[in-house]
């Protein structure tokens, strides 16, 4: 079952219960689909409103975007389950002979590969929630800034749950190519996301 | 029907809509409810573990704390709402009498304390659960570090937004005694939770 299609209390239980799965990947996924929802709800109550009438092709653009980003984010968070159960399942893989060993490490590496996508790609979809979580939080219904701010907050827990997520599994990966490279994508991911949520709490 | 019960994706749905509630407020209250989720998680994941024998009681005090607050918190997330939906409802009362006027105004400012009281006790639970969340991040499994991490980020943001809907509240309220000590108040919590989240963050 998708988690999107989970009832909540049932989703809560399987967080806290003994099964590493869901984890803070899916989990930060999740906060951020929130996250969104709440850009999105604070975009709606803005359109129409009077006094607002400048920012309604913006709060439009918003609402389409952040509709179509909180989506992407429930795959993600199954997505991120699968990449998890992929890489246990490897470690159960036979490493009886120097050969099946050989293939079981190849494996291992692939799936620590995958492990550190997934939630890579969160903080990507996130770092393109926060422009639009600012521009509720600046030009949105006032009454709803509460809302707004709240939103900021979960996209950087979101951001934060993604990149934990990524440095634990990049520590067992020895392709150095990799290891650089994702280091430096997140590094300029974190540069923008930290620009975004402290203008954001600023305001 | 009670969030708890919900479908993850009608909830998110529900948070997207135009409809103000369920707002920061509720969100946030889930929000935390995940956090001490991920934690009980972590903490279950250290108990009978070889190597954390130490902290085994301590693990088995973290389960049953987090397990109790996340209960109460989607509670509050129930709550968050009705208080919104109540103060919604007194605004709708007759005002074209002065005496319907008096009445009405009464109303909304008792309204308006519940609706900061709500988010208060959100802030207050959140205190409660960051301990829990420093514990595991320090002693629990290390294997589960970045669940612990996630754990932290989320409370923060569950904290952020239950602050920012008591602000946003306060703002209107004109009895000056509730007013100072709700900010006295909130701000001996933020102290607390700021220096708890940093504990977890620089570890």
């Amino acid at each position: 079952m998708k988690i999107s299609e989970k009832v909540l209390d049932d989703f809560i239980n399987e967080v806290a219960s003994k099964s590493p799965t869901p984890g803070g990947g899916a989990v930060g996924a999740v906060v951020g689909a929130l996250g969104a929802a709440l850009v999105e709800m604070v975009a709606s109550l803005t359109v129409g409103k009077k006094g607002y009438e400048d920012y309604e092709a913006e709060m439009e653009r918003v609402i389409s975007e952040s509709s179509y980003r909180r989506k992407r984010l429930l795959e993600i968070a199954d997505e991120d389950i699968k990449a998890f159960n992929d890489f246990m399942n490897t470690l159960k893989l036979p490493k009886d002979t120097p050969e099946k060993k050989k293939i079981r490490s190849e494996k291992l590496q692939e799936s620590l590969k995958k492990a550190c996508e997934v939630p890579y790609d969160l903080a990507r979809e996130i770092s393109k929630i926060c422009p639009l979580a600012n521009s509720v939080n600046k030009f949105g219904n006032k009454n709803a800034i509460s809302d707004a701010k709240s939103a900021i907050a979960l996209l950087d827990a979101a951001f934060k749950s993604a990149i934990a997520n990524v440095e634990i599994n990049l520590k067992s990966i020895k392709d150095e190519k990799f290891v650089s490279s994702m280091r430096e994508a997140v590094d300029g991911l974190r540069g923008n996301v930290e620009k975004c949520i402290s203008n954001g709490e600023g305001n």
